[in-house]
């Protein structure tokens, strides 16, 4: 989105989405008046203030077609979607409210210039992976800030968020103790699942995503357009009632292990408790990735609600101390307890 | 950089690498204190406290194998220096000092997993990038706070830099008044003659660097190695001396073309001015790429100093009223003026 750029010569196509971009974005100047946000595209930074007392929560998620997405199973714009929400999610599991987005773009020049005549709508692939990711972004006050475009022989999209928090208010991953309860919200699994359907849906021999029946669309939406936790965030965040959390990007067994790393503490999953999505096996419940909802612990005098900003929380299990030669994880179903062993998240592979 | 990573499994290469990384990091703790870097590697964002009454200003820029480095030109440590030195250059074309860095990679395993048979060196391809990266960014106390990493079929770098300013004090690219005159810092043109004897040096035949010889290293480094004017940036906006900045990353022609377009104006350089690098002709100190010299306007009124840490400053031209049928920047030479078109200057290709 920046104006100048080295290494790659522009297509008459590619200013012109540039323009277009910033047009679109320039149009929903509101969104700058609340969050920070001084100057966005066009010079060669942006321009951030945060609030009084705020501190500022950076991240940022590199997504490469064929790993993370593939063009002939992902419509566009849930591309643009997903690319957003990783970076979302992660300000959710911060308790960040979100200042401004800034999306680096690597793409075939035949993503940028026209309408693929494989497509059956008239726009490019661009314009509509910029439609999902606008879309989601304005759903969340979130103005686009900058980036950049360059061509590249395979699809890239780098996410960069930047949200604001009251100083050392900030959700982490180090705050768990023994005792804590575990929670998280929503359903687990149903991510996972649609993609399995998805998966089955698109052909082999096609270089474009399948079209998606009208009935089958509730069954993907997890996984095609999952949704933020952000709001949820702020609430705990607001209300100190957390005492650490994160998102689920790689899977329950993953990320759980990833808590209990960074606490220094194990934890019991009871799999009974488990909010498992209706479409999917427990399997995909305590492996599948890219739920994006948040899994966090509170003391257990916290009194937690059943839903916060509208989804679900659920108590799934406690924080016990970590001892040497046990697992960090343990499941505890009806046949006893197992060490869950997380199982590193593989995406088209 | 992050633990959590979606989309890719994890090699024991590459968890090593982001040990290490991390370990490096933590060991340069130091960097931490003065910059407003709270919280870096580890959780689900970084945390950022700007001091009182600063703003931050945030930069992406992309770095794609075959259009902004090549993996059979450049060493890997010129391509980890020169991904951030893209960053930091925004950064001091705002006049910004460095708070964090952030850094995305997406790789092919052959880069991650262990040193080449081809490279003279054992250590791997990444280990020799992250060298260069991390060299420049203690160079310029600048943390590496968090980023992510991804097996990709290409090489790719996204770099995010994240400055802080006193606020309202940021050097735009909008400010420049007809009657302001037109400085440069450095010399012109160094680096495209340097790349230039680089693709000499370059076999087709194969797939790594050349060796530099030692006689040539002086002539090489304007490209290899640029060094971006974060001190003098800082001095300019300290001492309010310019009206208008931005950096040369897309070649003077291009640049200034977007300095006026900006600024809603004109310029007239002269050619006899152009402190143009001993290596270069006069084309590339006018057209060619990533210099990275700061490029700055002022009031007729400001005293400027021949040198601003240790970087010389030297006038090449002045604004003017920008008017309808004529050319945005015209070049003046004794052959009489004429435009100076922007030359998209293209890399590789």
């Amino acid at each position: 989105m920046k104006q100048t750029q080295s290494g790659t010569s522009r297509g008459q196509g590619e200013l012109a989405l540039l323009v277009e971009i910033r047009q679109r974005v320039a149009s929903a100047a509101s969104l700058r008046q609340n969050g920070g946000l001084c100057l966005g595209i066009g010079d060669d930074c942006a321009l951030l203030a945060p609030r009084k007392g705020e501190e500022l929560a950076v991240t940022t998620d590199l997504s490469i077609a064929g790993s993370h997405f593939r063009l002939d199973w992902h419509p566009p714009e849930a591309i643009g979607h997903r690319v957003l929400a990783r970076g979302l999610s992660d300000l959710a599991a911060m308790g960040a409210r979100p200042v401004a987005a800034f999306l680096s773009l690597g793409l075939p020049r035949s993503l940028t210039t026209a309408a693929s005549r494989r497509l059956a709508a008239s726009r490019s692939w661009v314009q509509r992976f910029v439609d999902g990711f606008l879309s989601l972004a304005e759903a969340h006050n979130t103005p686009l800030a900058g980036g950049d475009l360059a061509e590249s022989p395979v699809a890239v999209a780098d996410i960069v968020l930047v949200g604001a928090i009251p100083r050392g208010r900030a959700l982490l991953r180090s705050g768990a103790k023994p005792g804590d309860l575990l929670y998280v919200t929503g359903a687990l699994g149903g991510a996972d699942a649609g993609l399995a359907r998805l998966a089955e849906l698109a052909s082999p021999a096609r270089p474009n995503p399948p079209r998606i029946p009208k009935k089958l669309e509730a069954l993907l939406a997890p996984h095609l357009y999952p949704q933020p936790r952000i709001a949820l965030g702020l609430r705990l965040q607001r209300r100190g009632l957390a005492s650490a959390a994160l998102d689920l990007s790689d899977g329950l067994s993953t990320d759980l292990a990833h808590l209990c790393e960074e606490s220094g503490v194990a934890a019991e999953v009871n799999a009974a408790l488990l909010p498992t999505h209706p479409a999917a096996t427990l399997d995909q419940a305590l492996h599948g990735g890219e739920d994006y909802e948040l899994l966090f612990t509170a003391p257990p005098t916290a009194r937690l609600p059943r839903a916060i900003a509208g989804v679900p929380v659920t108590r799934i299990g406690r924080i016990v101390k970590a001892r040497a030669g046990r697992s960090t994880v343990t499941l505890i179903s009806a046949k006893g307890a197992k060490p869950l062993e997380p199982h590193g998240w593989e995406h088209f592979s």
